[in-house]
């Protein structure tokens, strides 16, 4: 027969995601709804080792619907990697009558939630916040859609000052290991090009591109550099390209963590909202070591193996477009 | 043997959407791409009536990409429903070389666009721009994440002065006939409630939940209302409820027409930019009668029969979460 | 020989104003910084009367310099307009040893502490915290540049949409007894009339406008509507115009509330920061019965009689600069 | 007799700054007012030599208040430092028959523009066009309001991470000589400390700031870094505070140029359309080598000489207000 949990505990792992918080009340209020007693564990793993615990209720999660961040703090914990951090995250978790756990983070998170899980038989469900969308299991992960936003209205900002000068911008959005960000926010930035680790721009190709918007007469160019490409550091290409055209005017700008934070958009924290409901649903009817995602419309329960290991894929046919739009 | 069309023509129809600016750029920049001749209909098929054109090539649509509105403007044209309309519009057409016609608008637009292709076997292929996102064949329409997300936004203000009076706020978003808009936004806002054309939310239902919203010690609070309710005017609503809680402090607010405007979203611009290739390519492939949509993140073609007749679905799962997430 | 207050109250009343949460904090920290205890009033003056005290150290103001609205909430007072409430009012504050009291607010919230203070021989000192700037004694109240800023950004919005359908929008504004927001939205957004308390606009005035644009071939426009204007309601010169310019399309949008909310501009915030410190330094010095304010960059102390009662004058340059700028 | 100009050519010249649109649409609108005919030269000096003129109108200026940097585009000048080019200049000028020229730009534009008017006794007018701050006569330059407020949403994002994750971040704001940017932006992010041309923060004051801030348990914290501090180049002071403090988390952000862009503040609007109105009535009324401004809400006229050797000064009192709400 199933066990059904009695008291659900949630926490936020590895780099914050704007909609965390509006997940984290996802679930504060579904589990309040379900009639179970959940605790907010502060700074991720670090919190589940330190007993850093809070029990919360529906008031606990008011206006941070909107708010960016995460109110539970995140953090990195390597001794949670160690099975002496993790028994010392379990006895805590008895201690307090836990019996189900939600993560919401990443992929590094998913793996310490796995393993876990498996060595406690400790039934838990991950959420996927982060702003990279670099998981298999849903379409859109928790909080790209506000940083991919966020990327825009300051692309847009540099868009005007390169135009009023007639200037290239290399602009760096984050990315280590895959190309989300630049990719979308390329398209949506009208940029010239993009450099990100899916695709194989060559420094042949960049000079020909640039040389075709010049005879296209685009004398104000953005291209969009993810921080993980294949073709080098930023600064590395910027000097490349002013060596190649002396005559423009070529400048860097890396937007870095500001792409953090803000409040989410509206498709950040409607998704933030459906995910937090199933993590707590997923808990009842059973689920476990899976993350909770949304493809195609619909709720999605992936495990964290397949999750992890199956790349999300940039879709092609946005590469295809952007080539076309750029002309 | 398929006729490929040579030159192609473009307009915008009906109320205007952010995102329309860049699905036209993506319509000029895709027929330059294939080798055809781009012509602008300014003030949509009045425009089409009397000669309003303009040739354009990939240089007539920069810097519009991040622009709200239409540069090729838009109205409503009663001519354009009698035949003698139609006749002006095609001779126009004919005249100039032109052998195909993209319509941008909603489901008014694409009636007439039906009717006029059959009338003078012309081939044309709509876009979906408005707003209210109640079409069939797409999941989401141009324009309709940049209003939530500008709706949101005010929201997000009233609430901060809800909050330091304690005041309950009505507040009025666009949708005569679907309460798309009004649901994310009522769950993006943490709105108590959302009255829509959809349900059938009862003055006794009303009285219930803002009870319940008392007894859990929610002061202040938002209640999103679509124009289009069954429920009744939003000012009649809002003097039942005063009558109903004296001691309540209640205010309307109307969000109105600045729900069309505004610089539009990352969605709604990779959504444009897809959906005007889509369009170019859906002409170049022999389509006709067809509006171009993005499900399941696909490119379908969906004959304007049904997307006109079929209608979009609210997701009733929003409705279920909704409930949960405003306990 | 001077008696220094030891220990100080703060609130905020009236209609509440991007920035007060800014000037609560500053309020605070300074007095902190002084040596001094401080007390948080929750409510404005019920709250006083209810004995709705917190008292607040340097960290109970985290995070609330961005926020808008108010934590310590606001309200308007009945009882405060009575003897009895203000007798009540000034045992809690006897009772909790409090020696000084600092009040957020506008002109009518400075009229009940100019009262209190004579009644009870009780030093106050006031901030002033209203979206309307109608207050002598201060180029700028804490609240006028968000609200404008806010007005804009919606002005630019139904701009957009007045621009692709060529129509003509009338557009209310906050103020009931003064045109500053009007007026300097006005300017902001390129309208072409500004219909306000302070100004005598006729009927035949904005006929003549509307023709004169029309020659000039601005065919959309929008005019900025004052609450308070003597012209008439919003909907009353709609109508007229709509009598009067048939083939014109005219509307109407009120943006109402969303003017209070919102996170503040850094104007409002320097401008609380200051105003914060300055109060708390007022009370140091012995000032009583006073608004603080900036006057060309200058820290001024008017008194309430003087802040109440001359009024803001609306700068006639800003009138005469916007007639030449519509050409 | 006073020589009364017929023909006003307008140019934006240096660093371009939000509301330089707003600037020349003032001038234009102004001198049609007047009427003068009005040329506008495209890429500042670069263009006066080039005779890149075109006559402007009304309608030439329409939709462009609200728009980020210059559609006349800026562009810095060698030429125009010789002898040669400004004679090129003035056969261009004189040739068109224009007698007076309004120069929007910063100092370095206002040197050329005086030189300029000294050598070809050529009636020229400055319009403070910059976002440092940094020039005498103008109690802010058009730009400066919107480059603060660019810089705040950038660090109020940074700060939901920062808080996230209870990090040190060191976010670097323009100004290579001046710490106009630096020290609002600070007080306006409620900033632990900012590190500028003006001040001589030492690392040991660093050090004791920090250690500070620890012990009163601010836990997240921002220092702003202006470009041209005397401490050092921020990634130098990052590695110093990371030897220092091995156990915090200490992140930079460099925000660039994104600082230069955007829609300009209701302050930059107003101030734009002021100062462009100013620089034409200036010039009918025989004020020759001075820049317009506003200062204590007055139009002044200063002499360029006075306006680019007198520094614009910081007012101290930021600085002082800065250290008590950092408590």
């Amino acid at each position: 027969m199933l066990k059904i949990p009695s008291h659900i505990a949630v926490l936020t792992s590895g780099g914050d995601a704007p909609g965390m918080n509006a997940a984290i009340r996802a679930v504060v209020r579904s589990a309040v709804y379900y009639g179970k007693k959940i605790t907010g564990i502060y700074n991720g793993y670090e919190g589940l080792i330190n007993g850093n615990f809070q029990e919360l209720n529906s008031r606990s999660v008011k206006y941070i619907l909107n708010q960016g961040g995460t109110f539970l703090k995140s953090a990195r914990s390597d001794r949670f990697r160690t099975p002496e951090g993790r028994k010392q995250a379990y006895d805590n978790l008895a201690k307090t009558g836990i019996d189900a756990l939600i993560v919401i983070g990443g992929d590094g998170s998913f793996t310490g939630a796995k393993i876990f899980s498996e060595e406690y038989d400790f039934q838990v469900i991950g959420v996927p916040g982060t702003i990279d969308n670099d998981l298999y299991g849903t379409d859109f992960t928790i909080g790209y859609d506000t940083a991919t936003n966020t990327a825009i209205e300051c692309i847009d900002k540099i868009r005007d000052t390169a135009s009023s000068h007639d200037r290239l911008f290399l602009v760096e959005v984050m990315g280590r290991d895959s190309g989300f960000i630049a990719l979308r926010s390329a398209i949506a930035a009208g940029a010239l090009d993009v450099i990100m680790p899916e695709n194989d721009t060559t420094y042949d190709h960049l000079v020909e591109t640039i040389n075709r918007a010049g005879k296209n007469k685009k004398f104000s160019n953005i291209i969009v550099v993810a921080e993980g490409n294949k073709l080098g550091n930023i600064f590395e290409i910027s000097n490349f390209l002013k060596g190649k055209f002396p005559h423009l005017d070529i400048k860097v700008t890396i937007l870095g963590h500001l792409q953090r934070g803000g409040s989410p958009t509206v498709y950040d924290r409607v998704l933030a909202s459906k995910l937090g409901v199933a993590a707590v649903e997923g808990l009842l009817i059973g689920r476990n070591k899976v993350m909770a995602g949304v493809m195609h419309q619909q709720i999605i329960y992936t495990p964290f193996e397949e999750a992890i290991t199956r790349k999300a894929y940039i879709n092609p046919e946005l590469i295809r477009i952007n080539k076309i739009l750029t002309i």
